[in-house]
């Protein structure tokens, strides 16, 4: 299943896809998709029949979860991508920077590229969306704290990065890609196993690689994550970009207003952006 | 004036402290005081002669800004600070770290102390509260957007941090004491000139020294952070620790279930939490 946040007519809401339609489950329960995963899907999903079927063109896709809690981001999880970088060194842990909500956009919205910086890279990422809340998870039972997954485009002003920090670099407003929508644990599996991961710049591929290459895997992620703080449901981790990225390039790429970045993740779905100038 | 955020009776609210009493403003605005600073707080004020007055000691102050979208902090922003630690290197600019609203808590609430760890130190700082919205904020105009300030006790899990990043070990629930309130700027000038700030433990003074000591003043940060984010009413700025933190002695002190620890800064307030077993 995928479940989906838009708006339509000025009012926010969530829903399940159906086709090329969504059937609208917010106006029944009052609610976003994160309080609806906070009561349990199961709940919203019994009205379904009740629900007004939304043709999905009619309306504006928002992040799956506009206002997640948390939103925790791992960096250097890609052993590619490391020896691509100024630390080619294996981290011994899960190096973490956190993203204000305000940083994210949803499907089809606007990567903005401010007058701060000319040096807009991309990332894409699997994005992780909990479901059932926790502390000190183990391993074993990490998967099962996951409602689902989305695709991320961690937009980054680099030379903030190199200079400053994470933090710095990946807060600048709507550079956080969240899309389309949440696919369910159950029609996913374990990205362990592999997804595909593509992030293609104007139609052309600059990321390709598989979930698989983690260094730190979800179960590593999410015991490691919960030792530190309560995970609740709508939190989001995003598990880092695999190589490819465009600092790395010779000439390096820089994404500029009018660009389309895609994201594209085996069976979880396509995040499109557009840049444009702020 | 000074405003402060309770609970009375499950109810959640907000009000002005007027001597041994708050006048509840929060249930006639229907608001927080988040949501009050963002339409006005003359707006609110205007309606004060409407408002129940309810003795403080029937209710529990809460953080003054209990869901802050961003909680910006400050790491080594006093100089005998950098001195007692492990780099004394003068920082070239702001080094942040950001905490969820969820680490936060109130005057006389509980400060976690956890398994995971067993250096729960303690750092008193001013935290400064935004008013009026901004991005790109000249230093100039910056105490313009400051609508008043706090105590803060940024309570740090010291391993952690040391080992993992000041992400990780200052994010841990219940480890980032708030308030008692917000005292408004007009009744607290500028922090540049110098409010004393005591850190006590138990009674015994730990820190001791001067807002007019921060490497980076108010004006340097606010106008930094403005130009990868923008602020907005209820944000929270958290400034830095001076010396005399729990690490830096010999033998080091740690924070113990039992403890009082007390964050009392000049024309602002006196903050005061437990440590408490999770």
């Amino acid at each position: 299943m995928r479940f989906a946040s838009f708006t339509h007519d000025g009012r926010q809401s969530f829903g399940l896809i159906d086709g090329d339609a969504i059937l609208d489950l917010g106006s029944l329960t009052g609610s976003g998709l994160r309080q609806a995963l906070a009561a349990g899907l199961d709940n919203a999903l019994a009205r379904k029949g009740e629900a007004r079927r939304l043709p999905l063109d009619a309306l504006t896709l928002l992040p799956p979860i506009p206002d997640p809690a948390r939103i925790i981001c791992v960096g250097r999880n890609y052993l590619d991508h490391l020896t691509e970088g100024k630390n080619a060194d294996l981290p011994a842990y899960p190096g973490l920077f956190l993203r204000f909500a305000s940083t994210l956009t949803g499907h089809r919205g606007p990567i903005l590229h401010g007058p701060a910086s000319d040096n807009l890279d991309y990332e894409g990422e699997l994005a992780v969306i909990i479901g059932k809340p926790g502390r000190h998870i183990a391993r074993a039972d990490a998967l099962g704290h996951v409602a689902g997954y989305s695709c991320f485009m961690d937009a980054t002003m680099r030379d903030f990065q190199a200079k400053y920090s994470a933090t710095i670099g990946k807060n600048f407003p709507s550079t956080g890609g969240f899309g389309p929508w949440l696919t369910t644990s159950d029609a996913v599996g374990d990205p362990g196993e592999g997804l595909t991961l593509e992030t293609r710049l104007n139609g052309a591929t600059m990321q390709s690689s598989s979930t698989a290459k983690m260094i730190f895997d979800l179960p590593t992620i999410i015991e490691f994550v919960s030792v530190f703080t309560p995970l609740e449901a709508g939190d989001v981790i995003i598990t880092g970009t695999p190589e490819g990225i465009g600092r790395a390039r010779k000439p390096p790429v820089w994404m500029r207003p009018g660009d389309v970045v895609e994201v594209e993740i085996e069976k979880v779905g396509l995040l499109s952006n557009t840049v444009v100038a702020e």
